[in-house]
């Protein structure tokens, strides 16, 4: 009846998917990629339609037929009743859902109804997509953690077979607790984006001039703060308790740093080395962020070379460096201000750095030195 | 004997670059690029000779001779001494300097004796450079902004001389007084600095699964939080009150988001309204930060593509983007977790998007849609 067909990285259909958003319709068409049977469902016939001509799977229309699992992929405020509902209209299904705050929403799950035994939440860590069918890919979720946070009540073959489903997508699962899950993304996503947009918010009545000379810095850290607002208040308010926790502990460390600064204004200049304390500490969590491909961070080398800033120039460099056999771990570029030129910066492992720059000034690029 | 070829773009030489680090050489460079004669003078002998084998002028030892502009490049905690200590030497010259903080620097100056009617503080704002002759290059300040900080006891045939100079080097000038570009940079650098520190120290002791599924946005917010821990205090120390002051509005934003989730975790709906409100505050800010250029911050359309993670690919990439007579506005690359292969990220202006999507998808390229 149930967790059949439940090996690692398969998964028995027909799952019914509700809600054909972003993340629905990309499971929907990574399950049909590994030839399981899917049916889509959602309020609006439209997004449906969508996702069924994209080839996410078909409408649903089979009263009288059951899904091994539900995967309910509403929005965040409409995902415990849809848990609920799923589990009154198909007694016997699975049912996972995709809401990116877990504690909050099962708990009201339960209170509506669910079965405790039958539910297994989760959340796909799928990158920062807006949202609609229209967006949707097979691999969107490909090689990303998926978390699952399963009660206590619920049955081990359910975890299995929710555990086989993800693996089916491509994705990787993980397990927490619901209220682990929840503090970990309050720490590394929720937190971030309240303090991004604080930043930003001090741009707000700054004069013209000031901001007129930010660098790259203030960019980085406030981009995510341009992130749809109505959509983070709602993510916000559904882990309000850990998010505020972190902040506590932010707020509780500028303070010090605030009194360090104040004191130094005074000239003791004992605080100097306290400042000094938080920088370092500052360095050693940024040092623990995994980097490319989950590895443990790695300082790659950086090549800097000017290029001028017209179509081609880009692939002659790409070119180069290609034709030299050296992969790339990232690219940044840094456009120079008022001039048709930028500083493109090449990070790859260590030992591929000389080579890249020998092959670079072989073919005439403007190679700067790496102090 | 003050002030003579100071048309706008030129300088009259020979100029005197006291200290031949990183900034100095690179004003060395730019203004033998120009033609003006440059004298070189440094602690270190070695880092002078690097200097002058580099080009960035000769050695002084014109010790009967007089410069024109004597330009103070030395690291911050030297340079009210060097500006002192330049206006005795040489009775005639116009003085300027380089450090990131103004007022305390320029006051500590004229309190050992410097001349306020010689003296133009000055700071070319010039990217993230480490440090030394070494990583030096003549276009470092091509078309960036060059803040200069004159006192109002400052000569206006000076102020136009230093002008001149920073033209010549290929910079933009732009007037501030000391107290406002201190306000300006504790604004737009020195308290984001703080911030990205304290983000990334919370990471410390968190658990491993946490720090395990962090995203792009973490990563960019505590991207600066690697910088020099040393250098870095020494700034903040210096520029101690302004940054004091950005961080106390910073606690007090973040105090009363704190205060909304706390409310919101006891269920009062309002602060939802209230904490929508920061959120947008933060959008507006992040909307007035000059984008490429110098011009007013656009939103560009953005393309993704799947490529494959090995070499050659992001070469036949950017040769498809640059036969397609496109200009890239930025690149992105996010590399997948645990798979070959890494989402690209192009930005391009909104009317060039179509077209870029059609090219790439006619190579047969995996071109994501854009929701």
């Amino acid at each position: 009846m149930m967790g059949t067909g439940s090996e690692p990285g398969t998964v028995a259909g027909p799952i019914l998917v509700i809600g054909t958003g972003l993340i629905g319709t990309s499971i929907g068409l990574a399950l049909r990629r590994a030839g399981v049977q899917v049916w889509l469902q959602d309020l609006d016939p439209r997004q449906c339609e969508l996702a069924e001509a994209m080839g996410a799977g078909v409408a649903w229309s089979h009263h009288d037929q059951h899904p091994s699992i539900v995967v309910v992929a509403v929005p965040p405020g409409a995902t415990a009743s849809a848990i609920a509902e799923a589990c009154r209209r198909f007694p016997a299904a699975t049912v996972t859902d995709v809401a990116s705050v877990k504690e909050m929403v099962l708990d009201r799950a339960f209170a509506l109804g669910a079965d405790p035994a039958r539910v297994v939440g989760g959340h796909p860590m799928a990158g920062r997509e807006t949202s609609g069918a229209a967006g949707a890919r097979a691999d969107l979720v490909d090689a990303r953690w998926w978390i699952l946070t399963p009660y206590q009540e619920a049955e081990p073959s359910r975890v299995d077979q929710v555990s086989g489903l993800v693996q089916t997508c491509g994705a990787y699962p993980v397990q927490m607790t619901a209220k682990e899950h929840d503090r970990a993304v309050a720490l590394v996503s929720h937190a971030p984006q309240v303090l991004s947009s604080v930043l930003a918010a001090q741009l707000v009545r700054a004069r013209d001039e000031y901001v007129q000379i930010s660098g790259q810095g203030l960019r980085d850290m406030t981009r995510i703060a341009g992130s749809n607002g109505s959509l983070w208040t709602q993510i916000l308010a559904a882990n309000a308790g850990p998010v505020a926790q972190v902040l506590q502990g932010v707020i509780s460390d500028l303070e010090s740093a605030l009194a360090d600064l104040r004191a130094l204004d005074q000239g003791d200049a004992n605080a100097s080395e306290r400042l000094m304390t938080l920088l370092s500490a500052g360095a050693d969590g940024r040092s623990r962020i995994p980097g490319k491909h989950g590895a443990a961070h790695l300082e790659f080398a950086e090549v800097a070379v000017l290029v001028a800033d017209r179509p081609g120039e880009l692939a002659r460099l790409f070119l180069v460096v290609g034709e030299a056999g050296i992969n790339l771990e990232d690219v940044r570029i840094e456009h120079v201000l008022g001039r048709p030129s930028g500083l493109v910066e090449l990070a790859v492992q260590p030992d591929a750095q000389a080579d890249l720059e020998r092959a670079l000034r072989a073919r005439g690029f403007d190679v700067r030195g790496t102090a």
